[in-house]
């Protein structure tokens, strides 16, 4: 007990330091995989905030399950969660074709995904874990490319609103599109966060609030449906996106259409952050991106407690 | 337990044949408040669907509480109970113009309130009883009529997205923008609502879907930022309002603001459905109207469940 005291007291203190010293994205206070060398572990994304509770995978159909059932999600971080899913099938000796064919197929929308299994896959024999590693150290560094290129857009203290969850929760750390307001914390700005809540999953007012409270960034939430009473006020939206095709439409979270409709009405620059990996050359146009039709469960209520009427329910 | 059986099904079966005559509109089916001459019951809306529970009104401080707790909702059914409320007071012998500033001040946006509690206390000693009953009564007659005219307006079997609860539910009976889909239903028509859920205290997803599946309205529910994804295809948006300003601005839920902008962008008609008692000849613009702000729990999860991180909530 004296010890974690000892320890979090500490912690904090460095934390503090380091963030006075502009060095704060050295701390890698959130994160949503871990890799031991060999065996993979997820942050369980659908209890957060409230329980902060780590998931083993003990093999890729482990790996297929939470993928599906969003124990991770965010476009770079499922692509992580499947080349380390070949990784484990490797060193299983399970049959990496098949593997990687369910892992694809866990979720739709998102390119990294498939671009991932596709990467492992032509890794090589042997090559799997080493490509997973690298996929990870890359994805962080490649985050905090784009979130220092993104924030030299921005004011020194900006108003920005946030859609969903884009941060360190949903990539290999840093985030994309929170990563530009995480960029804008390590050059010294104080950026104000409005939070859209994000139904039906609520990553906005669950995840990103979450991470923007364990950096001491001032965010505030609000339902989807507010946006439009706040955009005015701000200098930019931020949206990271599932997948960009060949002409640039955008595929991205239920109610990024919505929003970019809003922020051209009021104004209001719309950035999209994603890396490379997330553009699809082979997709010509948003028509020819496959929108994923979720559970009604998502939308009737939370928890095993439904608070809708008995009707259908449009989940896109 | 069969009388009941027997009962429902002769209900059913003059619902249908008035339906098949065009008078389906005399079947009351669904009603937020009953008076029985003396006494008040309101139907609690916090907990439909779930459960159709009754709450006895006691004395006009009980009508403050439900009012101001949303067991009552909707402009113009707010009117109504007031005026009961100050019916209620007058049989008491309680000091009117104590009930009936408390009764103004239980919700500050819509304008029925006030207005209906100025229409009862100018009724005069021994009027309000009479004043509260003709209210509803007119109410309903009002909403029919506003809604063969809103019927008027679209083709014969249009598909139309609608925001927050505005029925019978809302009303004296009948509905406002709802109404206009009931008087799609009474000429013959079969329209298709898209439901948007209406965070955050989910009126679409519990109320309205429910009014709808009592009188078998094909209805749809979605998250409010998915209406971007299906308003393209919609032959209007209709929506209720607490108030308009004398220079035609209006208040009305979070959210309508956003549509309004949306069916600018598709080109989709945007009809506001409201009863001359919503119109404020005091009030110059809308920058004049006090937008009410609402706890912080409705935004932050449901029915005692947390699901939001410790953050600050901004809830219009």
């Amino acid at each position: 007990m004296l010890r974690q005291l000892h320890e979090g007291v500490t912690a904090i203190f460095v934390t503090f330091v380091l963030r006075r010293l502009g060095w704060g994205w050295w701390v890698a206070v959130v994160e949503a995989l871990r890799w031991d060398g060999s065996a993979l572990s997820l942050l369980d994304q659908r209890v957060l905030p409230a329980t902060t509770q780590w998931l083993a995978m003990r093999s890729w159909t482990d790996v297929v399950e939470a993928i599906a059932t969003m124990v991770v999600r965010g476009a770079p971080a499922i692509g992580i969660a499947a080349a380390y899913g070949l990784a484990l099938a490797e060193a299983a000796g399970d049959d990496l074709q098949v593997a990687g064919a369910r892992l694809v197929a866990a979720r739709p929308t998102a390119v990294n995904l498939a671009w991932a299994v596709r990467g492992a896959l032509a890794a090589g024999p042997g090559g799997r874990r080493a490509f997973a590693e690298a996929l990870h150290a890359r994805d962080a560094a490649i985050n905090r490319a784009l979130g220092d290129a993104g924030a030299a857009l921005l004011p020194e203290h900006p108003v920005v609103y946030h859609h969903c969850n884009t941060g360190a929760l949903a990539t290999g750390g840093w985030g994309t599109a929170l990563g530009i307001v995480r960029s804008v914390v390590a050059r010294g700005g104080r950026p104000k966060v409005w939070v859209g809540e994000t139904r039906p999953w609520l990553q906005g007012a669950r995840l990103t609030a979450w991470e923007c409270a364990v950096e001491g960034i001032d965010a505030t939430v609000l339902v989807d449906s507010a946006a439009a009473s706040v955009l005015g006020g701000c200098d930019a939206v931020l949206v990271g996106c599932d997948r960009v095709a060949r002409n640039g439409d955008v595929a991205n979270k239920i109610g990024t259409l919505g929003l970019a409709i809003l922020a051209k009405h009021f104004g209001v620059p719309f950035y999209v952050a994603m890396p490379w990996s997330t553009f699809d050359a082979d997709t010509p146009d948003g028509s020819a991106i496959a929108i994923e039709q979720r559970p009604a469960d998502e939308v009737v209520g939370w928890a095993g407690q439904r608070w809708a009427a008995d009707a259908p329910v449009f989940n896109p």
